[in-house]
């Protein structure tokens, strides 16, 4: 199968329409009357409409009609009616704090029957669970909908990789010893932007943003120690980089381990293996494996090296309107991986006093293969990028 | 009083101890074994490490002897250790998903006992309460500590406001008609974060931001709704600027209502109403008022005066390791200004046909008066600009 087509346009209402279809449909497997978002990435999904957490809360309702309202501030009903495209019915109260009566939860508690069944999301916090009447049941239908992926959604991640695969190209240009984090930073990022806005002219900068880090050799077995922006590249390696972004609402992300001018002794056996998990993880990748299993043979063959002591993380995670989420190749998660799910193939080792060792790329499942939607050198030869 | 003198260093240890000391204040108080933070703010706030939230949690716990304890992801040690300054003992978990009986929630619970009375945050989302054991509690003792400003505080929100102030200047010099959002914002925002890497050359950018944006007079009327990054600035005005910023961990934000060139005749009574009203929440900015008190008088002139419509938020907001937070001054918030509170000073109303109005400025209250620590012209002379 050849790779879909980028899409740059916003949802459609149609494709908006069938998001709620099919969350609409696990709630009649749940035997919920309504259904309540308040985690700002499930009403983007829901509804295309981005906004920050601050003390007035946004609330979507998928009520025991169907229908969605959004129980929103006064101040950002013009916003809402600018980028929302599902069909909504706009619920604004005065601002929070505000006076007695006129607060959101009179209007919240309005829509939502007392003796229903309320379905809610695992992130719910305490302060809308307390407001919230009705038997109150945690489910994840909002995470399971999401982990498969529409045609449309496809389109945008397959847009958001582009984006980030051109970010890393911009790195792997410019990357030379002594070379200062913050600019490879300034570079890849604005290259990012720019077609970003290019590309997408009116693309919500509420939902957009971009990253892009080197890890030099001396802190890349650290994965997690974010690099000082003065941190410079240096001779050798492995330098780790990571290229992540959120275009427009749709996430994805590429990482590679390179070496400049020259491959130090002791990085070669570690690369090479590393190239064998991920390899491995490849071969694994198929419609029907069950997650938890290849992130374990994964491991297993780290641990038959010898490497076992210095894997931190799990062999990779989903994209969709982030570019970290469910679902996981990781032991513990034992679900069976579907067509036109988006994850990441990242298995990783960290060995103090030689580097750390990653590649990752944004890969879609197909029904019966796999297709890397990113693009950058894999091969040692290509990633010992000659800087003199 | 002289406005303090700005702070670019990192918290001490005895600084961090003295806000833990002020939450067991209030533990005691409410009768608490334990205290149990997930959100990231109140974590920075306590231990000065900033992080994201994906699958994996991190919780911070105040024990029942008082100590802290963070439970937090295996692959995340290294980071909290280089950028943690509080006092605490750190509690590694294998990354969630994990294999059965190595999750991150069997070692939370483990530190929690099982009768005891634990304080949560009204934040806490469900998947977290579910996993805590004992009497659970929902506490704002985390955003009542944070009212009250240290003097260490201080200088890091002084520091913060420079920075606004300066990008805000330049705003106000490059601005003209035609000049593109887009171009504004990366002016002002480089401006701001080439001084925060002068000034913090360690900064940590996960705990930094800065944004900065002008309503062109076509859309100030609607101030939720984010300007396209190609609009264009315009002939007279009123033109509405933002420029905030949260500066390695501290917030402030200073925005300003400006012409270009000339000022229709439409926008000069709406601009010296919404002086008055501004001078007037000035008047009342004394520590011992009520907050909800100054915004309603200061509406009670915004109606008296026919604006009454055209209201669409209140006087003002908090601001310290986050640029928007407690206290509110705002009808329904019955609270009274203390010394060492920061809160923004903002009416402002929203005309459609005439456009926004609206100055705010990052304001410290002091034992006996206010001292604004953001700097940018006020009267509406000083900020007409003339671009020919």
């Amino acid at each position: 199968m050849k790779k879909p087509k980028a899409i740059k346009t916003p949802p459609t209402k149609e494709e908006l329409a069938n998001r709620l279809e099919n969350v609409k449909e696990l709630m009649e497997k749940e035997g919920l009357d309504f259904f309540v978002c308040f985690d700002p990435v499930n009403i983007y999904y829901l509804t295309n409409f981005a906004f920050y957490v601050h003390e007035r809360p946004f609330i979507l309702i998928i009520d025991n009609e169907r229908l969605l309202k959004m129980v929103a501030p006064l101040l950002e009903a013009a916003h809402i009616r600018d980028r929302a495209v599902a069909e909504l019915e706009l619920i604004e109260y005065n601002e929070f704090p505000a006076p007695e009566g006129k607060n959101w939860y009179h209007k919240y508690q309005k829509i939502l029957a007392n003796n229903a069944k309320i379905g809610i999301e695992p992130s719910m916090p305490m302060e809308i669970f307390q407001k919230t009447p009705g038997k109150k049941i945690v489910s994840e239908i909002l995470e399971e909908v999401r982990l498969i992926k529409s045609e449309y959604e496809i389109g945008r991640l397959v847009h958001a990789s582009k984006i980030v695969s051109r970010g890393h190209k911009k790195i792997l240009q410019l990357c030379k010893p002594d070379a200062a984090e913050f600019a490879l930073y300034q570079e890849a990022t604005s290259a990012m932007t720019s077609k970003i806005i290019m590309d997408i002219p009116n693309a919500n900068f509420k939902a957009t943003e971009t990253t892009a880090a080197v890890w030099p050799p001396s802190i890349s077995h650290e994965p997690h120690l974010v690099p000082n922006i003065f941190a410079k590249m240096e001779e050798g390696g492995p330098h780790v980089s990571i290229v992540q972004a959120r275009v427009d609402g749709y996430g994805a992300e590429v990482e590679r381990t390179f070496f400049l001018n020259s491959v130090p002794d002791k990085a070669r056996k570690p690369f090479e293996i590393i190239m064998n998990a991920r390899n491995l993880a490849y071969e694994l990748l198929k419609s029907g494996m069950m997650m938890s299993e290849i992130d374990k043979k994964v491991k297993s063959l780290l641990n038959k090296n010898g490497y076992g002591d210095y894997i931190l993380h799990r062999t990779g995670h989903g994209f969709g309107v982030t570019s970290h989420e469910a679902p996981y190749l990781a032991e513990g998660y034992d679900r069976i991986l579907e067509p036109n799910m988006v994850v990441s193939i990242e298995p990783g080792i960290y060995i103090p006093g030689i580097g750390g060792f990653r590649h990752s790329d944004t890969v879609l499942i197909t029904e019966d293969e796999y297709i890397k939607l990113t693009k950058a050198p894999e091969a040692l030869e290509e990633l010992t990028l000659k800087r003199n």
